[in-house]
């Protein structure tokens, strides 16, 4: 049975976003920790350009805890690319017991969730979780190379070129998981692979409304609701599907995938997306408001829809999948 | 630091290995809970059959169990294809919270590891764990679709069609899960794609010559040590590293790669491979023997190759990985 399991001994101790050029340009500038301008990193592919993405958001988080490499019990990561290169190749040279994690955008909420129950069951005290995106390499693998100019439909999201991760400890700082919920496949048959947000808003739907009423907790007990990556299309329809269940979280809702490119100039047609979008805005924005006591209560709902570009030609539907953290000052 | 971590609550109550035509013509087809007979499973796709293959196993580590979908906590699972698909597919209808893991080849140990953390942190009481891989989906994604007709070189291995789950519990049965020790990324600088056994064979060096190390055992104190799936060249060079640390294991060693196919006519040349080689191995003839007591203290170290066919063009190297666990009958 799907259960809301809570975490008694988890805590964030430190946590790192990493964007690019249009990343930096917006209305969240300020919130990055590291802006890499080069989005190719002087590597000679965007694949491995992206695992710089990646490894520099694990540095970075590593350096703010002040804690060293050796002090860090397992590595936990995920992104969109396939077999997760991304991940390992960022780990490769760190000597440190590492797994991956596949969850498409919804990856810094369950990496972060299985890294919780790491130290949770006390046989770990530490725990790095990470995820990260690449534009150039999601065109790439899930569309077209860039270099034939693909055009994207009105529906369609832009992959953040953009990483985070988080530093969890058994020991208490200012923030602490409160409780996790594990997602479960939802799948409304959506078909178009242009409209992720369709596909992923029926899975967010439910997670949130099941938490609220499990926890017989109104969405107004929460200083804010934030669900990733579902963009303009999908946080209307997250809107449809909460209120027939009789639920209203318009008040203090807010999706990633709308925020990330707010303020920018870039046309991202419904939004952002990939596994970076959820990832920079939670290490950003999110644990940065948690920190100076802004924010003291929040659910951070991170979407994903679990298909492959060879599954969806097979004629399959797009499952999507909603993991919460409830993420607490303390 | 990578450390060994033990476990205190964590059992095994039922388990299910799944294999096919070839799975089931050799020494081991006893050992397996079902044999599908039609490798397509009446799917369209080969991708589909492989979720067949998947929910096979998970159905029947349920069944074996007792237990009812509604009693388990979490799926956790992985296999070889792109976005985790095959998993993502087999679960989607069950309405329990999951999430998937990429270890490549390893992917049974490393599922069973979380779960093993899931039920050691007390945040819940039950996780089925899985794995799988299939010939023909991995072949059309690793190399070329089976309408080409490739050729192998000796040193490759046979993907096997082939499925295995685990059902953990908090509650004792006769087998307990007593340590793991999650793998490091290591890289030999292997670039032959036709070599695995090669690429993972330092990975599964550096586990099992580390635990020894780490814990003061000897080889002989173990039943058996299994690898998974280094194959004939792999495991010969696993113990020529060994041996460069004056361990030998060469007396009750085994591995899942040379053992599968052992007794078929198929001309597997250098062994089989796959998540579904070590995950229907373990499920079958290992936990079989552990139930029995004829063996009654094991190691088990699944491993994988972490690299994609893209990035091995893209002229990186392929990183192994070795993860293990120490299963005793209780």
């Amino acid at each position: 049975m799907r259960e809301i399991k809570q975490i008694q001994n988890v805590y964030i101790k430190s946590y790192a976003a990493v964007g690019s050029l249009i990343e930096g340009a917006g209305r969240f500038s300020k919130e990055y920790d590291v802006i890499l301008q080069d989005p190719l990193c002087a590597q000679d592919s965007w694949e491995k350009a992206e695992s710089v993405f990646l490894k520099t958001a694990i540095d970075k988080a590593l350096e703010k805890s002040t804690l060293s490499q050796k002090d860090i019990d397992v590595i936990i990561s995920g992104d969109l690319i396939n077999q997760c290169t991304s991940s390992t190749y960022a780990v490769r040279d760190s000597g440190i017991s590492y797994f991956g994690v596949y969850s498409a955008c919804s990856t810094i909420c369950i990496s972060t969730i299985a890294g919780a129950l790491f130290i949770e069951s006390g046989v770990g005290k530490t725990a790095l979780t990470a995820a990260s995106s690449h534009f150039c390499t999601a065109e790439r693998q899930y569309r077209f190379p860039l270099e034939y100019g693909g055009q994207k439909t009105p529906s369609a999201q832009w992959t953040a070129t953009a990483s985070g991760a988080l530093l969890l400890t058994n020991e208490p700082t200012g923030i602490k998981i409160n409780s996790v919920y594990i997602g479960e496949v939802v799948d409304y048959e959506i078909t178009d692979t242009t409209n992720m947000g369709a596909a992923m808003a029926p899975a967010a739907a439910k997670t949130i409304t099941d938490y609220l009423k499990k926890t017989g907790k109104t969405p107004g007990e929460f200083d804010a609701i934030f669900t990733g990556d579902l963009g303009n299309i999908g946080t209307q329809l997250l809107y449809n599907l909460c209120k027939l269940e009789n639920c209203d979280i318009t008040a203090n809702h807010n999706d990633c995938g709308k925020m990330l490119y707010d303020g920018t100039n870039i046309d991202c047609h419904s939004g952002a997306s990939g596994c970076g979008c959820s990832a920079s805005i939670l290490c950003g924005y999110v644990l940065n408001r948690i920190k100076n006591k802004e924010l003291n209560n929040i659910l951070f709902c991170a979407t994903g829809a679990l298909h492959s570009p060879l599954i969806t030609k097979q004629g399959e539907s797009i499952p999507g999948i909603c993991h919460l953290l409830n993420i607490v000052s303390a």
